[in-house]
This record gives C-alpha cells, structure tokens and sequence, in this order.
C-alpha cells in the first residue's frame, strides 16, 4: 500500500450548513454528486457527505462525537493562523482554541465545524508549506 | 483558507501496535519526535499520537468509537484493491467489507486499523492517481 491518501470524507447531518461552512472559508466544490460534495484540496480530496451513509458504508458505529482524528491546515506565519481562526465563528464553526504558541516550537489553534470534525490551523517552522500547497516534513 | 489540507492524525492506544501495523502495510515513518509517528503521505503527512493528548490537544470529547471520519486510499485497478485488503488481516487489522463492485461505478472494500481508524480501498474509474502520488477528481 503506497504512503499516500487519495480521499478524506467528512461525514455531516446537514449537507447544505456545511457546504456554506466550507464556501465561507473560502472553499468552492469542484463536484457535487448525489448528495456528495467533492473539493480537490491540494493532490486529495475532501468530500461531504451523509453521516449515516457514510457510517454504513465505512461498516462504522457511529459513537455520534469525534472520533479520534484530527485535520490539520499549515500556513506559513501564525498572522494566517489567527486571520483564518478570526473568520471561523462568522463562517458557522467554533474556535476551541485560540491561537497561542505550542510547546512543540510552532504556533496554533483548533476550530470545529458545523458536525464538529475538529481542524488544527498551525504554523510549524520546521515544516515547508510549497507554492503548490504541499506540507513536507523537511 | 487554501483549498487543501496539511496533516490528518489518527489517534492511537498503543503507538507501537499502530507503527507495526502501517509498517506491515508498507508505510516508513519520515520521523518520530516524542510519541508522534510523521509519515510523509505524498503531499500530506499523516500522523500517529497517543488518542487522549489527540483529544486533549483538539479540545474534543472522546467519544471512543468512529467519529464520522473515513481515510480512502485509492489504487488504479480492483486486483490492487484486493491485493492489499488480503494482506489487512495478517498486519493486525480487520476487513470490513471485502472488496466488491459500488453502487457509483467503481470497486472497493474497508478495512479498519488497530484502533478502529477506517479506510476504504478504492478504484474510481472517473478519477485519477498520478504517478507522483496524487489523486484528482479530473
């Protein structure tokens, strides 16, 4: 299995509050097919779909909260990190945590979306964000 | 916000059974810096933390179950699909649902880590895999 993922599906209760979530941010569909939203983030996807549908179709029970993952977006100075936190509550998501210095030597802030998948906004000095929107560890 | 993501980290119980288990799969950790395993994931990194600093760190309540998120990895024909969905239970994960033909044209199967994390293994005919690792709704 290669060290790659080609797909990332967010489940949701209400396709279309989150779809204006994710357009607020600044994010537009490149796909939208029966019920399912597709954005060509960088060399993946993220798609929305049906929460139940996508419990059934992963063979899930869905505990109904989060579940253990965690999405991260990197920017290359912690002004990105607080300017995207200041238009989260506008959009229709929640800031959980502010913007504030790690103890990993970066800096960042977590906010949840409309279903309460929780995204990590950071900035990592010992990571390069390229022109093409790759994250890499060196 | 850019239309991409950065890092998605799977929280795990035992770092050690989780690293064995990616590394069965073929995965080669870039780096391991305090308890968290960084895979460098073509364009993205994806990470391995203990679950309850994940949670803490996220501001989130673990529900200790599947949380509405599921990891899709596509291949470029159905024999791969099932060529890494028959080595799943021998690295210390489970197949879910074996591989077989979708509803939407395609073929895939699931199969979920030691901790529950799901992946779903997929050929889609309408989408793309690059040589360089990405996947393209093109």
């Amino acid at each position: 299995m290669d060290q790659r993922l080609s797909l990332v599906t967010l489940g949701v209760r209400d396709l279309e509050r989150s779809l204006t979530f994710y357009r607020g941010l600044g994010w537009e569909p490149d796909r939208i097919v029966e019920g399912t939203v597709f954005f060509q983030a960088g060399a993946i996807v993220v798609a929305l779909w049906d929460r139940e549908l996508l419990a059934e179709d992963s063979v899930a029970v869905d505990s109904g909260g989060w579940g253990g993952i965690t999405l991260a977006h990197n920017v290359s100075t912690p002004a990105e990190v607080d300017s995207i936190l200041d238009s989260i509550e506008d959009a229709g998501g929640q800031v959980r945590r502010r913007g504030a210095p790690t103890e990993w030597g970066g800096y960042s802030g977590v906010f949840t979306d409309p279903d309460g998948h929780a995204w990590e906004i950071a900035h990592n000095p010992f990571w390069r964000v390229t022109e093409e929107g790759a994250t890499l560890l060196d």
